[in-house]
């Protein structure tokens, strides 16, 4: 079975990590859930990264704030697609962690998605499951054209009540 | 066969893009190259994405400078993943690039690497592809061991010659 | 008839591309107004731009966040004058956005105003159009005199009233 | 006839500024250049604006660096379109010129263009007097479509001589 | 008598302008108070600058937000030393108005004190006015020592009662 | 007996300095707390410094905010290592004082932590005691395996009761 | 006689700080130069500005780099006005300095100018000792009339020999 | 013996690196250097880290840069004190590498430095050896005391030969 592996440095970190969550039952794709940080646990870490392949997941997805090390570290220790979330937080409000995930030097790559990015971190480990099980590419797809439905739905909706009604009732 | 579809804003980008080329050579993995703006042809850089999937590439790799929509634009036709590079250049130092790549908005994401990381973005598309190819899965195994292999070999030396010869014969 | 296109990449933008509405209100000036998202309805957008100048339309307004790829994309499909409208939100308050839509390539502009300026973008709409129509433009210029007026008359009542009367009554 | 005006706030900023005119020169609009410094020459900034209109300027295009004041300082004494081209200098590298000229007040729109990207203003004008001027639209429309032939050809040229010859050639 | 010139841009400004005033009332200092954009009211702006000479006026404190303008522009007009404040607002938080005040071309000086930090401004106003009036001179001596008493008063209470009881009491 | 001294330019600073007498109180070392600014009190900060190691100080700890000078004043006055901690705070939230605080020239290092990171400078004191002295060697080992167990703990009790319940309990 | 005190961190800043020499020559104005370092010879430099009034100073201007502390320091043992030269060096390009110069504390102000703006700070001075020395005054307002001159100067040339001469020219 | 040991990511970081053996040398203090990248070689890594304390080092000083990571990683797996070297390279010019190393959350400090301080990191190794070896607190006193006579012999200088004498002859 294909599962994805959805790691963040603190339960703190959890609510916005549910976004992940949510688009991965979207999608109908397994995962589990660990909290581990880099820093405070790095050898549950290394081994959570070290195993993730013999456990059979095919994608790591990793959420980390401040200086976040957390999808490198992983990336480190394994070579399954390693998708890194960058999470707002602290004084400098992620871009500390978008930084920290981006820049990983030649060799390494985080796939890393916006700040705060959970949700398409979870799409994304949908497309890439996507190329080897065409269900979940299926259902890629599926989620685009109702995202698209929904967008145009509300178009229509502003044309039918006009600007200020729409305000009202959003 | 399995390809990669890279694609630049500009040819301006090409010397930086040939290292996601370096990378996927040294995986064995196919791929076609195409300069195709996002803003100057929209229609062609439509189709390429929206076609992509039918001539069975599997990742899409897109490297732009500046205001780069380009892999969001992409990412927007086709449901493969889509690898942005974010381009240094201009003014802002790529700083722009990299905003305009990874702060992609709810349910279109773009797997962003560091600012002129384009090998890092050919390793990425690797170990994509390495979920559905378990050769490609094992060059990228290698690919890490050999890098590990070099910097010991260099740490070795260090040991051997001394921070400064080291320094003389860089 | 002269018209404004107002375009959004959401609905939650809605509330500050209000602004535009108003400031084309007071102008006098015809206005439809979509929501359409450049990643989730690319085909619509496009669609959008390449018909506003047959649609009659003389000049887009068009509003985004975050990798706000909205107004550059229109911008591909047509060559009416666009304006962009940066709108804060996310973990980089809008400076992502002001990025994405200001740091066009060469060739491709976007008429970019402040962060959440959409009642600029309103005037700026005006003052284009005031190039052909003379009544807009007669318009813009009562629109400044009462803005002159209005900054005017606030420095009499602060001279009558003095600093803490004056901070009272706001 | 239809011209627009030109102004800088320093002669140093003059070879940026030759994109706007390379620009015009493509649409075959006219113009007039002046140095004009909104701290140096105060009063002849503002004649040159004040006068603008009754001078048979449509638009005026201004570029500064640094603490960017004459974009808005000229916006301030006209009701025409005036298109601000931060210019890159100093320690910040044009973010002040690019803030200072963008984040405008509520009421005094400057249609901001990309750092250092004068030829971009130089098109926009095109496109603001082509809403008046059918045969600038003309000619905006034709360089556009000679910009998309040359990326065309780019590209074709990519396809047949390859990625590393490409480099060599360039 | 020795005055001030505070202008602000917008009423907005004046909560924060205030911490000017209250500055200049501590060091027994007149002054008086504008409103005055330099874009919705360039000319009275430019009166105000050119006849504060001679009006008796010996410094201007300025103080706007966003494209700060206002310091620069009145600093054009006028020799006497114009103190800037740039004032917190809009979303880029101040850092906007910070770089349109102080980064001034190469012969017109504003003296720009901290984001929102009116009350620096008046008390370098007052500094300056002590060079020419010993009475101010010796204000600025006793506000001084006055502060230090103060953080000693402070540190004295938290030798006292402690860390813990300290910050209740606060 | 081994003492920290903690010195924070102003009361309002002494929530945030509470993370470090909380970090050093957990690893049992003694500390002295004074207010004095670098600014305001200039001599009584030179003094603190100059004594410090003649009254048997080990460390100190300073924290500041804005143009944040303590941290990097006290360090040239004495050759005791110096933790600076950077506390958010006005319009650039802290950005300006971790700059003014770790950016320091050659010769006279501040060890810098990160923004409101005053527990760290607790810790980080706490592990340069420790080279002179075991037992607090022994209690800072003894933190990091309570918060290794904390972590554990919280990833136990994540796959007991899973994502929704645990956010619910939070 | 009327002095101004010239100080600089380091002599590597005496490049940029001969602006400020540059300009008070121009002016007539008297001064000291000294290099004394905030962090490296504390009490020098606490001496210098403690007697700087006594020894008839009227004016401070002092240059730094990175953590630049300098001026605030100096302000610190001094009521007499402290302008405040921000240096660009280092890997943040003067807002290091910038941002330590400018965001004084409360009741310390320091009249901050544009990175590497020292003639601006000798400028400055000028306006400041115009205030009790009307010779020098009217040097300020000759050297503003003078600069005016320049700029129209070279716009009369531009309008005679065009805009391609005047560039192979200059 | 006490030793420090100093750890970079990559060879090329050496030169940098090198201002900490130097401050070391002068210190009198014993050393060994590793080439150890956080993320090509993380059990390497971890290895040097573990093992720091009972091979006898006291401080660990660690140089890296882009999302440089290995500061971090190495104070997870020790308690000895680490000292980060944030490295100037890449796009972002070393803001993301200190950002990654001075954010570290809560528990795991790292002593940041200036990016490309490794003198001061070297120096600041020496103030913490000193508390536990008197001989090395002499040495930094020494240092410090030189450094003094330095600045002094500069200004010295200055004042004998004056401003344009110096900037020729340095």
């Amino acid at each position: 079975m294909i599962k994805v592996l959805i790691i963040m440095g603190s339960d703190s970190d959890l609510p916005i990590m549910q976004g992940a969550i949510s688009a991965l039952d979207k999608l109908g794709i397994a995962y589990e859930v660990n909290i581990s940080s880099a820093h405070r646990v790095p050898e549950k870490t290394a081994k959570l990264a070290k195993e993730a392949e013999e456990k059979d997941f095919s994608v790591i997805i990793a959420g980390a704030g401040m200086a976040a090390h957390l999808p490198g570290v992983l990336a480190a220790y394994t070579t399954l697609p390693v998708i890194g979330v960058p999470i707002k937080g602290g004084a400098l409000n992620g871009v500390d962690a978008l930084y920290a995930i981006v820049q990983m030097p030649k060799g390494i790559p985080v796939a890393t998605v916006a700040i705060n990015g959970a949700y398409n971190a979870g799409v994304l480990a949908g497309q890439m499951i996507g190329l080897m099980d065409k269900n979940v590419a299926k259902e890629v797809k599926k989620m685009r054209a109702s995202m698209a439905e929904e967008v145009e739905g509300k178009d229509k909706k502003l044309q039918q009540i006009g600007v200020e009604k729409y305000i009202e009732n959003r």
